[in-house]
């Protein structure tokens, strides 16, 4: 068979030579509409590698996006690796000092940067985080005036350069992009993916037992590509020319829901409260957009609830589990052939609330607490969940993080169990779990119960101290508009959805909002250190 | 990223662990129906590796398969070379001559053969073409009383080893697998799959680029496995956790659709005069399986007639192309996003008439009859089509047909054209172009303009010779039951179908059937010289 190396360029070459009609649709912060097609983005891709080339930046440099997403950043995913460099996706919800520290660590020589994010740069720069950066590259026409190292812009100093490039030789081991990821506890650590782990992700998570799409689908990812890649869609979707739709800016869900109509969206991926939002607006308007065949959530596990309504859509909602370190998709939860004989009750319990099946070539284990055996796939038991696989890191940047990997394998902090029919569930985060009584509380299991009831909107679980306890969980809800919940109301759902009495939160706190992190997923050291300082300064 | 190797672990490892409830379901060729599980496919493939070990096999031995689709023959595929060996699929249509060159160009040390085929190797042996092999091995619980070497039952060996084998190392370059495919002259050439062609082929047909499967899928190869893996549906079917449907023995186009509605398959993949005949028998019945979403088309040029045929089914028929030396999958023509806007008459001729769209890590070029410059994507340039791509041959077993490769190319022998919206279609093989008055007429637009005809079941087109035109297609009928056809309304047709007066053919040929090859595409070669002969000896 041809020696021919797993890189970047497989990725990019078909969108140029047999989508080159197909369009790449974004919807800018302001309201507006931009379209363009991979023949544009695939030709200014290529200015962009000449730009780099024209800037000196070194062979190997690594050059940071901080931005929403959108056409330009699409460009930078292909231009920045196909030339040879790194793709440094910085995540612009982090603070101005972490940003600096993850600039710094990862030596970016470059910043391509969205302008309304200008403010936040200066931040980092006044802090001394650009130290690295050489040039900073503004997306657009103009140049503001603003005191940052070497600014330019981006669409003056792409009008310079030819749209032609050749197709490098690049090692299908070589890096192609990194993200950082933020720990509970310290720095965020870097990830690095090779060109070979993103070619490898892009055709996985294009397989029916991934997203399941092809040059038939449009997609949209309601997921910043600053975080893990968008999941890789924009990649695979570039890879398959299949229609892209991007939602730049911060979130509006009556939009979402006309682009999804308007642009006849066929799939699209999100984080579960973005699938609360827009399964309301589904049921406001009493409308579903036609051609949407399936929906993929992940980032947290999704309420029962609201699997239940998608499914009433006809829309199934799939959830995904993974990390910025597993590729980031490791599972899906498609039911199987046979299922189709269950009854809805069965098929939602038994394949549509497991965090999925192991995607192929990924291998997960659920390890006993000696950390040498494996558990037994019973449905019962609970244990740290490992993975391994050919996009999962095998250690993060500089060597951090080293006690996270345990013969080859990757211990990924969750805690799941296994079940016979071959689905895994995610019980909790390692660190989230309530330790009551020497017996383990899934903060997840009753956050999931709580969002079944109507009253309530959203719940986050977190153990609080307790000195007879050791630990005790606390449940922080927010109540849906017009609506009340007692504490009475909830021990009796959560007796109902099988939690036993001693497991049961002794109090619950009323939120007007669930604190989320950077990535989205609700903030749980904040709630604990909130709530555990209130405590003993009572 | 981890450094995992790419090799047939992967596909294996997930069947077993998570989806050994799943069935793989044999139509025997005696009428009655077998049912098993990837569990027990598993654990027996096991039980193969430990056979093959114990038979003191070399552990690079290639080991062959005569046999029809079954689980056994699903057990070889992973059985052989999961154990390091090598698995070499006979083709069971071949002459013994032919077989036993084969056999001896592979040097086959054992042979797995289903029982009714036993007399064809027993020619083989008396040619003396098993001077290699040292085992054969029926595939069922008996020893049948015949003189061959090594003989042995394929259950007995079973029955006696454990079903624990550990998971070996296994080099991504290591040989996988070897087909050899027929050339126009001259013996058959092989083709040596490597573990990671065959996880990334995998891969990539499982997309919605290629075939669009998963494990919610039940799909029905109607392909031999001997031939060219079945177009790799087993591996990537097992790799999915997909349900699989196996057809041994010759088709019954009956009980191939009962298998469709009682299986509840949802993806097929066949030969056009496969699609033909189930065409039929839909219509017929008035019945179309209801959970099937598409069937894929390979092998030769389906007509349109029937493409739109299936397409009134409400089941798209997706045409796609592909050789041995290809995977064999390279392309399948899903229309793209935007196409929904279009009416079914320019869908059907932009896009399902095309050979399709090449798959994700597939480059396709047509070059120009000086070899050196590629042809323009212009709906008109016509010439040789090369390929490129991680799981195309670099060379034939043994150094044969050397003349093939290009400039890193493999040069298919199809002739093509490539239309501006990215798709290709075949306009012939280039032995099959026919070169009337220094002009090229491609005899597959002509043989689907006369399918096309309501009277025409079949048709094939082939040069004959002739002194003033240099060649003249001539065309070979097989009219409908009941029907008849006149040479002036195939002239009329094909007038209205484009074709110049210099292009008609100036005779045609009322046949009972088409004569096939051993992969049964139409076997132009006996066709060209029965009526060259017996236009000679006229």
């Amino acid at each position: 068979m041809m020696d021919v190396p797993l890189n970047g360029w497989l990725l990019f070459d078909h969108a140029e030579t047999h989508f080159s009609d197909v369009e790449v649709v974004t919807a800018n912060a302001d309201g507006t509409v931009h379209r363009c097609t991979y023949g544009d983005v695939t030709r200014r891709s290529r200015q962009l590698m000449r730009v780099l080339d024209a800037l000196g930046l070194a062979n190997d440099a690594t050059v940071a996006t901080l931005a929403w997403n959108s056409y330009r950043h699409l460009e930078a995913y292909f231009g920045v690796p196909l030339s040879g460099r790194v793709l440094h996706t910085l995540n612009l919800r982090l603070s101005s000092d972490e940003l600096g520290y993850i600039i710094s660590h990862a030596g970016d020589a470059a910043i391509l940067v969205d302008s309304d994010l200008l403010p936040l740069l200066q931040e980092v720069h006044a802090l001394g985080g650009l130290e690295t950066v050489k040039h900073v590259i503004v997306f657009g026409d103009e140049l503001p005036d603003v005191e940052l190292p070497g600014l330019a812009s981006y669409e003056q100093l792409l009008a310079e350069q030819p749209a032609t490039y050749p197709r490098t030789e690049i090692d299908e081991q070589a890096p192609f992009g990194i993200c950082y990821t933020s720990g509970t506890t310290g720095r965020s650590k870097g990830v690095q993916y090779t060109h070979r782990s993103t070619v490898l992700h892009a055709l996985t998570i294009s397989t029916g037992a991934g997203f399941s799409i092809g040059p038939s689908d449009c997609v949209l990812p309601v997921v910043p590509m600053f975080h893990a890649n968008a999941w890789g869609v924009p990649h695979a979707a570039t890879m398959l020319g299949a229609k892209q739709v991007l939602f730049a800016g911060s979130l509006d869900v009556g939009r979402l829901v006309d682009l999804m109509i308007d642009e006849d969206v066929t799939v699209s991926t999100g984080v579960p409260t973005i699938w609360l939002e827009v399964a309301d607006e589904f049921a406001r308007r009493g409308v579903v957009p036609p051609s949407l065949r399936h929906v993929v959530s992940g980032g947290a596990q999704p309420p029962r609830s609201l699997i239940e309504k998608f499914r009433s859509f006809g829309v199934p909602l799939l959830q995904a589990w993974g990390m910025t370190e597993t590729g980031p998709l490791a599972s899906v939860a498609w039911p199987k052939h046979h299922m189709r004989s269950y009854d809805e009750d069965r098929l939602v319990s038994e394949a549509a609330c497991q965090a999925g099946l192991p995607l192929p070539c990924v291998d997960v284990t659920v390890r006993a607490d000696d950390g040498q055996s494996d558990l037994a796939w019973d449905g019962q038991a609970m244990g740290p969940l490992l993975v391994r696989g050919p996009w999962v890191i095998d250690s993060y940047l500089h060597g951090d993080g080293g006690d996270r990997f345990d013969d080859g394998w990757f211990a990924t902090g969750d805690v799941a169990v296994g079940s016979p029919n071959g689905y895994f569930r995610i019980a909790d985060r390692t660190k989230d779990l309530i330790k009551s009584g020497g017996e383990w509380i899934s903060s997840v299991d009753m956050e999931a119960a709580l969002m079944g009831m109507s009253e309530v909107l959203e719940a986050a679980v977190v153990a609080i101290p307790d000195a007879k306890w050791q630990e005790r969980p606390l449940a922080c809800v927010v109540v849906r508009e017009g609506a009340s919940v007692t504490l009475d109301q909830i021990h009796e759902r959560l007796s109902a959805a099988g939690f036993a009495r001693w497991q049961l939160p002794q109090e619950f706190e009323r939120l007007e909002v669930i604190p989320r992190t950077s990535v989205g997923k609700f903030d749980k050291k904040l709630l604990r250190a909130q709530f555990t300082s209130e405590g003993s300064a009572q």
